[in-house]
C-alpha cells in the first residue's frame, strides 16, 4: 500500500503468445517496492524505446477510459508487431494494481509500459529474451489535472499529411516508447513560454498534441482529426464526443485545416481523463467557460459518458 | 571479468554539471553483475526513449573511432538540451570497462547508454532526479561484424531535405534511445528480404540507414550525404574516408539525390567500426571486391585511419 505503486506484469499471462507457456496460475502481475530497479539495461525499453505505453487517470478507485486505452494499446501492438495484449488480463492487472493504492490523491496517473523485451541483438537477450517486458505504475505525484486555460503555438511535426498510408514503417499512429521528440516539442513550448503545442503537417493539417489529442468546438458540433491523418485516436476525445453528443450536440472526425482551428469559438486539448480549455494558440484568443471545463470534467471521472464513449469513432473504423 | 561487462555510470563526475556535487574521489563507473536489474521504471529511458548513445566495436581492447564518438555524444546531448558529458572521464570510463572484458571474441560492442534521468513527472523522479542515468556494456554476443555484402531498398523517412534547420524540435541529427522508428525500419526490411535501407527524404535525396551510415564510390571519389540535412555524422564513414585519402583518393560531403547513389561505383554501409559492403539497392547491383573490404576494415581496427580521422568533416562544422 501506498501513493506510489509499480508492479511487473507476467508477459506469459498477460499476452496471447505462441509459447505454449503461461497460462497457469501465476500472479498476472508482482507488486514491487517503487524504488526498486526492475528494468534491465540490456532491456529494448532503454536500448531502444521499442515499446508501446498507455496513461490515464484513476479517479477514486475508477480508471477512465480503460477499454479504450487497452483497445489502443492493441492497436499500437499491431503497429509495432508486438504479441497482442490480453485485454482481460491487462484490466484485471490493473485492478490489482489500484486495489494497492491508498494515497490521498483522488486522481493519481496510470501508466502502462510494455517493452519488447530484452534486446536481442545483445548476448543478455539472446539468452533470456522473447517474450515482452511490462511494468504498471499508480503515481499520485505524477497527475495531470491543471484545468487553466492554457496557451498554445502550432508547431511542424515535418511530415506531409499523407504518409501514413504510405510508410507504415514510421509508426504514426502507434504510441510507442520513443517520445523523445515529444519531449523535445515540450522544451521547445518552456522556450517560447507556451504550455503546449498543435502539431501540423507540411501542407498545413492539424495533426495532435505531444501527449494530447486537440478538439475543435464551432457551436455545439465538435471536430478533431480523423486518426487515418497518423496520429492516436484519443480516448479522452471521445469522452467529450459522448458529453457533447448528451448535451444535444454533434460531433465529427474530418482532415481539419489549421487554418480552420484558428475560427474555432472553443479549443480543447484532451488527455489522460482530463479536458483542458485553451485560451491562446498562435495568438488567437478563445473564450474559456470554467463551469463548463468542470462539468465535463465532472461526467467523464463519474463514469457519465464511458459507455458511449465506447462506440465513438470516425466511420471507417 | 567476463564476456558481457555492465557498468552504471556516475553521473556526478561524468558529466559537467552545476550541482558542485561530485568531483570527489568516487569511482567513474560501477561494474555490476550484467543480469542484475540496474534501471528504474521511473526512468526516462524507459518511459520516454528520452536519453541518447553511441555503439562500437572495441577490437582488441581498442574502442574504435573512440573520440568522434565521444564527441557525437556531445553533440547529441546538446542537441537534446542535456548537460555535457566530460569527454575524458567517458573515456576514462571506457577503459575500465575493457578491462574487465577476457571474452575470446576479438571485436565485442560496447554500447554507452544515457537518459535524461528519473522522469521529473513522476512521484520517484520528482523525489529522486535531476542527474542523467550512465549505463554502459561490453557484450561479445553482440556484435556486428558480418561483410559479406548486402541487399538494400530505399525507404522515404517522410522529412523533406530542409526539415533539420526548420524544426529542431524534430531532433533529427541526434542519436537518442527513441530507435522505435529504426527498428520498425528494420522489421520492414525482413518482410522485403534485405539487409537493411537507406532513408530518403520526401524530395529525393539521401539520408542515412536506421543504425548506419552510406557512402558511395565513383572512381576513386568517396561520397556521403552532408549530416546538415538532419543526420548522424558517421564515425565508420570517417575512418573510410581517411582510408580512402590514404589510398590517394578524394572524398566529399553532399546534399546527394539519391539517383546518384544508383549510379555510384560501389556503396558501403559503414557502423560501430565496420565497412560492409552493399551488392544490391533497390535491384540495381554494385561490384564487390571483398579483398579491398578486408584492407578497409582491418586498417581502421589496426588504428590506421584513427588520426586522421579525427580531422575529417565537412567543411561548415
Amino acid at each position: 500500500m501506498g501513493n506510489i505503486i509499480l508492479g511487473v506484469g507476467n508477459a506469459a499471462r498477460l499476452f496471447h503468445s505462441d509459447t505454449g507457456e503461461g497460462k497457469g496460475t501465476e500472479d498476472l502481475i508482482s507488486i514491487v517496492d517503487p524504488r526498486a530497479h526492475v528494468v534491465s539495461a540490456f532491456d529494448f525499453a532503454v536500448t531502444r524505446g521499442d515499446g508501446i505505453f498507455e496513461a490515464t487517470t484513476v479517479w477514486k478507485g475508477q480508471p477512465v477510459s480503460l477499454e479504450n486505452h487497452l483497445r489502443r494499446l492493441s492497436h499500437s501492438a499491431r503497429l509495432m508487431d508486438l504479441p497482442q495484449p490480453d485485454i482481460e488480463a491487462f484490466a484485471q492487472a490493473v485492478h490489482t494494481l489500484i486495489e494497492q493504492y491508498d494515497g490521498s490523491e483522488a486522481g493519481p496517473l496510470l501508466r502502462l509500459l510494455i517493452s519488447r523485451g530484452l534486446d536481442d541483438a545483445t548476448g543478455i537477450g539472446r539468452q533470456d529474451g522473447g517474450l515482452p517486458s511490462i511494468w504498471m505504475f499508480i503515481d499520485a505525484m505524477g497527475s495531470l489535472h491543471e484545468t487553466d486555460p492554457i496557451s498554445m503555438i502550432s508547431l511542424t511535426r515535418g511530415y506531409p499529411s499523407d504518409i501514413a498510408g504510405r510508410a507504415p514503417w514510421l509508426l504514426n499512429g502507434a504510441k510507442t516508447l520513443s517520445y523523445a521528440v515529444n519531449q523535445a516539442i515540450h522544451r521547445e513550448c518552456d522556450r517560447r513560454k507556451v504550455t503546449d503545442a498543435v502539431l501540423t503537417t507540411e501542407d498545413g493539417y492539424v495533426l495532435e498534441c505531444p501527449n494530447s489529442s486537440i478538439v475543435a468546438q464551432y457551436g455545439t458540433h465538435l471536430v478533431t482529426p480523423d486518426p487515418s491523418i497518423g496520429i492516436l485516436h484519443g480516448t479522452t476525445q471521445r469522452e467529450l464526443f459522448a458529453y457533447g453528443r448528451q448535451e444535444g450536440g454533434s460531433f465529427e472526425y474530418a482532415k481539419l485545416p489549421f487554418e480552420r482551428l484558428l475560427e474555432a469559438d472553443r479549443l480543447y486539448m484532451t488527455h489522460g481523463g482530463w479536458v483542458i480549455p485553451v485560451g491562446e494558440l498562435d495568438g488567437r484568443r478563445y473564450t474559456v467557460d470554467p463551469s463548463s471545463i468542470e462539468s465535463i470534467n465532472a461526467a467523464i471521472h463519474a463514469g457519465r459518458t464511458h459507455d458511449e464513449a465506447l462506440g465513438i469513432g470516425p466511420k471507417a473504423e
